[in-house]
């Protein structure tokens, strides 16, 4: 099995560690020195920053970020045999999915859920997919062909597989995933002059703002990829925030509790064991 | 050295764990089972639900939530000796300050920066305070041997004492520990229908969420003793998720790259290690 990757950053470099020893992994990315140092380390066996690379595999895996996608499948096409495999990884899927399927008959949309605030192919490791979820989003055009070579994929990375609709996924993504790095992102605004009592961080500041440090150039394409569930989800939270802020300014005191209490029991129900 | 502590939730309790074989331990909670079951475990040498028990103590320590620490002081005074120290636990001190220093001459406000979302006796520990931060919150008219007893309490807890002006205290903590509660209580309202797809939770949404578990009473009195710096942070919270959702919604890609690259760089320079 000859499999490329494109875009050797957190998730492209972790793919290709995990397949270690079960693939010959060529890998393409524009940072040269990324292509010299996974040479070195034998994480790919030939690298290239030139998409022609790609020629005689058997599965492409696209791992960029969300906009640049469509445009490095666009690249590819010409290099590729004609049942090549390709797939991406991209957190958003209904346009991914759509723009492709009309250009290459052999494709499935995946999306990996793993994934930490540290991006960059210095940050890859082999067990990243290990137990996580990967959902494969087939679109009706799919070949099923396609399902079953995507999911071998990832079952060899470690990971679950379930298979979601293109729509639904980028619907389901916007509340687990979407909505909670751009709230945990804006939270950051209150936060510049911090650094003065970075003793004083507990726990909770530390872990609710985590996913703030993620790299702003794949967020700023998820969030535009996924606007139109993105912007009504805006709207709702900051119904909700208003709905709070006058029940602390009317010092009502029942209702805040009432409202407190939904919320945490959301949280505890999700999580059984209530961490 | 006699020590009774008011309230043996997860605080209290941990509290009486420290101090475990280092002080005389009372303990006082209007659960009874609660009571029975510290007496059994050792935990507490005494135990009661009225507040006479604390006759006789050298240090009273209030650890029930903000909105019952007044009225739990102004009922121990009757019980206690004239140079007994009261100290609390409280996540907001401004208010609490101004009362109790009405009330008692031998009072200084505490705040340790401990804790987790899970509240109640069973889940204390001995080591909760480890390493963390305590905060002694003296006023204008607070005895230097009051901070000094507390800052004894809190170093044979194992934490590092801070001292903080009441007022700070209340601006500070509505920044690193109030708004971050409250928005995250306030994601959950996106989440009630999620229980379906658990499995495709991420590290990202339990990290951001964890905190939404967190005992609703308790943050009620906290949102609305320290109404006067939660509204105004909610209000610019507001400002800051309208400037994302312009810049989403007209497809502003450089800007919105832009505001996400400020709020990163402001959580990795809060911790160096980008975790």
């Amino acid at each position: 099995m000859k499999i490329t990757i494109v875009g050797l950053g957190l998730i492209g470099a972790s793919i290709a560690k995990a397949l270690s020893g079960r693939a010959e992994i060529r890998g393409i990315d524009h940072e040269g020195c990324v292509i010299d140092q996974a040479l070195s380390q034998g994480v790919i066996g030939e690298g290239s920053s030139d998409l022609s690379l790609a020629g005689g595999s058997d599965m492409v895996i696209i791992a960029v970020p969300v906009g640049r996608i469509v445009e490095i499948a666009r690249g590819l096409i010409p290099h590729i045999g004609p049942d090549t495999l390709i797939t991406d990884t991209g957190s958003t899927k209904a346009h991914i999915v759509e723009c492709i399927d009309e250009l290459w008959p052999w494709f499935v949309g995946s999306h990996p859920i793993a994934g930490k605030e540290v991006p960059g192919y210095s940050a890859s490791q082999a067990d990243l997919f290990s137990g996580k979820a990967a959902i494969i989003t087939p679109s009706n055009t799919t070949k099923s062909e396609c399902i079953e070579r995507a999911t071998w994929l990832w079952e060899e990375c470690g990971a679950r597989v379930t298979v979601i609709d293109p729509c639904m996924h980028d619907e389901l993504m916007a509340v687990i995933s979407h909505m909670p790095h751009l709230v945990s992102f804006a939270s950051m605004s209150f936060a510049r002059d911090l650094h003065i009592h970075r003793d004083l961080l507990g726990a909770g500041f530390r872990d609710f703002t985590r996913i703030a440090a993620s790299d702003p150039v794949m967020w700023k394409d998820i969030f535009l990829a996924n606007k139109q569930h993105i912007l009504q989800l805006i709207d709702g939270f900051i119904g909700e925030l208003g709905m709070l802020k006058e029940a602390i300014h009317k010092d009502e005191s029942a209702r805040l509790e009432e409202i407190l209490r939904t919320y945490s029991t959301i949280r505890r129900d999700l999580y059984e064991d209530n961490r």
